[in-house]
């Protein structure tokens, strides 16, 4: 396991997924994991910390994270590029080795049972709130985010320091075919008595 | 008017905020404009495009939106960082004077009667999808796009060109507290067949 996962508390968990990473979500039911791409995610609120993924009806991951009723969503880093469009392009219904054949480990964390995918900069354990309407209609999932956690060594005191860190843990972004940004510098707006 | 406003076909329009950035909503009703900073949009739908946006209850921009039923969504630019957490932090309901004081210039388009804001990189005209039960419990809103243009200087033939851009066009991501961090440098993952 990576030895620099450290705890995020959860009032600023959004703050990891907050400038729109392509991310990867997890999940696992009845002995069986998988993993998949997702450009989809975003912030829904800050306290009780709650988070959107939209996921796709063709997806095995879908299907185990609508059982176990639990998944994790976390954040690939640059070294992962090639793993993320890998996951995010083949099917465990195509391919029962997929996990392997793409370069993912797993790992699980005290408490929950459900995969966390070795070597992202962090990760967000959820529980689904179930809405059905949303889901079938829309392929729209609202998680609750119950544990956080971050790679210390590029996220620290509830900030990102990516500018700090090497380059090879920078946040991706994907666009299409292939092509993802990096995440860049960073720019400070002068505020007023803001934290 | 930017003269450089281009219009994108709309099953590309996902595109334009697939990364992740942070938007400007504007709304109007009324003879009213408003023009607020979310961090939290996301694409939700390719085609037929449509895309997600949390709306604080406070936001007067919200309001008009519930009423009019159309908004757009735009992407700020670097050279709009100040501009962006201005709008993001002022409220209309406090400052009737609050467009102006931050520096938000808007324009329109023919058959849309919502305000655009000059100097974006993009813009999606909205057409609110009424969802009751989202819009009050999670402050999400589900928008069908029915236009997209972007700035032909940075988006060309349904793909960013943030490298060859000048770097005031970059789209800005935020964290917190007036920390955001700009788009950075593409990275490309071989892909087999795909476009």
């Amino acid at each position: 396991m990576n030895t620099h996962v450290a705890p995020v508390e959860l009032g600023k968990a959004y703050r990891l997924i907050n400038h729109g990473p392509t991310v990867l979500v997890s999940a696992s039911h009845d002995g069986v994991d998988d993993v998949m791409a997702a450009a989809w995610s975003c912030g829904l609120e800050a306290f009780p910390a709650k988070l959107t993924v939209v996921l796709d009806k063709s997806s095995k991951t879908r299907e185990l994270l609508e059982r176990s009723g639990r998944f994790v969503v976390q954040v690939p880093t640059v070294a992962q590029a090639k793993l993320t469009h890998a996951v995010g392009t083949r099917s465990l219904r195509d391919d029962p080795d997929k996990l392997k054949r793409c370069g993912v480990e797993v790992f699980r964390l005290a408490g929950h049972d459900t995969p966390f995918v070795q070597g992202c900069s962090a990760w967000l354990a959820c529980r689904l709130i179930p809405e059905p309407h949303n889901q079938e209609t829309y392929d729209l999932f609202i998680g609750e985010i119950v544990g956080a956690w971050a790679d210390a060594r590029v996220f620290q005191n509830g900030h990102w320091m990516f500018e700090n860190a090497e380059p090879g843990l920078r946040s991706i972004h994907y666009i299409a075919g292939g092509h993802f940004y990096v995440i860049g510098e960073p720019l400070i707006v002068p505020t007023e008595g803001q934290v």
